[in-house]
């Protein structure tokens, strides 16, 4: 009967958040979620142990705009009700990185077999949610024009620390027009749970950004004599502060493997 | 019966917009209306005969950023409810400038003698309401902290015109670090009848401004090294495109010398 549903579910593409789900919980997809359902939210993944996850709980509150926490799981528990009804975290991502010590010892396509009962799932927002909303105003986005990965950098903001986490923030940079800045600003305003306003823009020696050219993560792209590049907090910020941690064991999202919720992007905006 | 009235109202001094319009009302107050009223709104003027203000009434229309218009008077009414109950066009600013042709005929305390049947009166919002906002936010404001004109300038971004008016937008610049500027886009954002969100952030050129050293209107101002120029449409530009048409008669505020309303500037916020 499952079987059925889920054959049934493989017609209907990925049309929404929760079909695109089930054809990644089957194996049907096992790469990039970028692109998938459109207009539903996706979100990074990070699972800790009990005993740091109290701790990260705190980190993500003091640091709203690298770490939009959209839901924290109950101990042990893989459900996310808050993100869609019948969601496993332990099968409904495209791929995983398992951690031991700080060092990858797996990259598998489902989790349940390293499963514990103290485990706790972060889901924090992402940037894909803002980007579709520039792109509705018709802003470009430089990275998306070019089919490159956004870049990325660590920056001379220091994130504010709970227990061990702590470092730089990292931020994502997009070049624009100043015009369409001054926009972005005003739209991403509205999104605080997947990064929010700008926290950046000009000048990027002022933040710690000694060459536009050499990104920490992701790809450089030209900035344009007309434009300015402007910088958002990034999701990856967490997890270059769980690295520094080195937890003793740790799951992520496989890079650009993101859950799909389903949740809708537009259900976030606050005004 | 009046004067009795008026001189209880000297002892209030300029507590309320009420106040402040009653003693420049009498001639007590003939400068500057900076600093007057804290939190009431301030507007630019403009006193067009009928055969032009249609054209101008559109023209504000088309350019809402650089000509936010509070209110208009029906033709040859002296009043404007919308702004305050008591209020007299004629009499409650601390100083007018009379044209004709162009060129400054009178700038008197008083245009009851000037007064025609067939002029209409435009009030536009001006900066000093949202600059409000942006102090209470604690964003420094460095001409005020110099004591200061703003510095304002003639772009290359051209107005949408209506019948004979046209004319490049005036743009007024504050240098702020790039994170208050963020938080300045947000803050003007919310007000858009006094200006809204900037029009223009970096790099002076791309609008035409050469040397940011040299602006047309104001006071030059330091942008330090830790900060970028922010501009703002201005309400010069509605000055500036009147004294383009040369009309054979107008009236306008004199600089810095501003209609001071009943309406309080938190009153415009959107949100």
């Amino acid at each position: 009967m499952a079987v059925v549903t889920m054959q049934r579910e493989t017609t209907a593409a990925a049309e929404t958040g929760r079909t695109a789900r089930l054809t990644i919980r089957r194996g049907d997809h096992t790469g990039a979620t970028a692109g998938l359902a459109p207009g539903y939210v996706q979100g990074n993944l990070a699972i800790l142990p009990g005993a740091l996850a109290g701790d990260f709980l705190r980190f993500c509150q003091l640091n709203p705009k690298p770490c939009p926490l959209l839901a924290a799981s109950a101990p042990g528990d893989w459900r996310l009700p808050a993100l869609a009804d019948d969601l496993d975290i332990r099968t409904d991502l495209p791929r995983y990185r398992v951690w031991r010590d700080g060092g990858i010892v797996d990259e598998p396509s489902d989790v349940r077999r390293w499963w514990r009962d103290d485990l706790v799932s972060f889901v924090i927002g992402c940037s894909f949610s803002f980007e579709e909303a520039l792109m509705d105003a018709g802003i470009e986005l430089r990275h998306i024009t070019c089919g490159c990965a956004v870049p990325m950098y660590r920056t001379s903001i220091a994130t504010t620390p709970a227990g061990p986490f702590h470092g730089p923030m990292v931020v994502s940079m997009r070049p624009m027009k100043p015009a369409d800045a001054i926009r972005a600003v005003q739209i991403t305003t509205r999104f605080p749970s997947v990064h929010g306003a700008p926290v950046h823009l000009g000048k990027p020696e002022l933040i710690g950004i000694a060459d536009l050219c050499k990104p920490d993560y992701g790809e450089p792209l030209p900035v344009n004599d007309d434009e300015i590049p402007v910088f958002w907090a990034c999701g990856v910020t967490p997890q270059s502060v769980i690295a520094t941690v080195r937890p003793d064991f740790c799951i992520t999202h496989y890079p650009a493997a993101m859950l799909v919720t389903d949740r809708r992007n537009v259900e976030l905006a606050i005004m």
